[in-house]
Parts: C-alpha cells; sequence; structure tokens
C-alpha cells in the first residue's frame, strides 16, 4: 500500500522516440546534426525488439531524441511504422522519474495499466510502459542508468 | 546569406503536444496531475486552430505536455484525431529556441521545409512549424514570449 502523498517523481522528458523507416537512420541523424544536434549513443538492440537506436541531444538539456530503426519486418516499430502509412514518425514519451520503483508502485495505486514491471532498457537505465488506453499514446517511465551514455 | 557558423539554437523540447477527443480534456487533465503535472495555463484558441489548450508542466523543469482539445470538427486537431482513427495522441513536437528569427535563417538556408514564417503563438511565444516531410512528424520551433504563463 502506497502513502497518496508520495508523488511520482516525474521530472523531464527524458526522450521522445521516433521510428525512422529502414535505410532511413542515417539521412535523419545528419538532418539532427544539421540543427546542432549531439549523437550520444548508437546501440543495436536484438530479441523482441530488433532495433537500431540513435540518443541525440539537444543543445546541452537533458531531454533527447532517440530515433528508431526496424533491424527486421519482425521488429515492434517496422509494425508502428506499417500502420502510420508507411511513414514512421512518434513512437513513445519517455519520462525520466527519480526512482522506478516509487513511480511503479504508486502509478500501479492509481490504477494506471502498466504493461510491466520495471526492467532493463537501453544505457543500462530502468523502464516501463504505460499502456496507450490511459493517455491515448504510449509512454516509457525511465530511471537513468547507473552506466551513462 | 546565413553564415555556416552561425548554430540554430535548439536548447530543450519545450512543448510535446497531444491531441485530445473532444469533451475528454478535463478527465485527461486529471490523470497527468495524479502524476505530479502542474496546469500552468488554460485558453481557447479560435481563428483557423478552434482548440482549447491547457499546458502542463512535468516536475520542476522547462517541459510542457501541451493538451489540444478540438473546438469544432472544422479544427485540424479534430482531423488530426480522425486520421489517427478517432483515438487522439502524439500532434507535434515543439522545440524552444533562442531566436527564432536566426532559427528560421538557418533552417532556410539549409533547405528544410518550412511552413510559414515566424508568427505568434499561445502565451506570447513566436513559432514556425517544419513541415512533415522532413522528419516524419510535424515539429514546432519557439521562441518563448515577452509575456509569461
Amino acid at each position: 500500500m502506497v502513502n497518496e502523498l508520495i508523488a511520482a517523481g516525474f521530472e523531464f522528458v527524458d526522450h521522445v522516440a521516433i521510428a525512422v523507416k529502414q535505410g532511413e537512420l542515417d539521412a535523419q541523424v545528419l538532418k539532427y546534426k544539421a540543427l546542432g544536434f549531439t549523437e550520444l549513443h548508437r546501440e543495436e538492440v536484438y530479441g523482441k525488439h530488433q532495433v537500431r537506436e540513435v540518443l541525440l541531444q539537444i543543445g546541452a538539456g537533458p531531454n533527447l531524441i532517440q530515433l528508431l530503426e526496424p533491424l527486421s519486418p519482425e521488429s515492434p516499430v517496422a509494425k508502428q511504422i506499417e500502420k502510420s502509412g508507411g511513414r514512421g514518425g512518434f513512437a513513445h514519451l519517455a519520462f525520466r522519474v527519480k526512482d522506478i520503483n516509487v513511480a511503479y508502485a504508486v502509478m500501479k495505486e492509481k490504477g494506471f495499466n502498466l504493461t510491466q514491471e520495471p526492467g532493463p532498457g537501453s544505457r543500462g537505465t530502468m523502464i516501463f510502459f504505460v499502456h496507450p488506453k490511459d493517455f491515448s499514446y504510449l509512454i516509457e517511465v525511465v530511471q537513468e542508468g547507473t552506466t551513462h551514455a
């Protein structure tokens, strides 16, 4: 039972995730760099995700753009692109929280539809997702990793 | 002619705009408040926009969620909701820049598809938009207003 006064601890936008069509990742990265964004991290995630991920920093702040390019047609990102008319675009919005376990407990207590318990994300982060039926789009909740990009 | 060394001046995510179905705005605002978000501003915008706008602050930082509820079926937001299968969701991503005129000149020089010259947005801001053909989603570029929320 979570005390009602305990806050979920939402701090800021960790990243905005954008689905990019296969073969277009590098061209997209160049466009962000032309605007002064900095590439911080690049990772290929296999297993159920099947995506190439690039993290771009906006200015000197903590907000990132996360580009997700599917590595195979089985990737959930490939399916998201197909659903959006083949064009790609917004995939999810990730909020940074102080403590992932507190955020999870508070949101569960309040009846939000959490699709998984907190688990490892990329960059050593801990994450969980909120089902789109709550906010009409997919939300990721992120606690910063112990390892940094 | 813009000097190539002049940066576009992108600083951070000003807001993430979310389209909300007519009649569901207040229920959505309550969900964000349950997570500790603060309502900063509420405005009804007529003319070609036809939306009710609520700005919610995430934590103590500069990132905002902008909820947009159509005031009429002619609102571009109503059309966006219709296109997304009637559910609403992501509408656009707005980046804050230091100087709207510098950002506009640099982006025009670099060949980005800007849909309008800088003009007034809500809260006394100055804004312009980048056509989705550049980044596969709609980007708004924002300079903070002289009047504050």
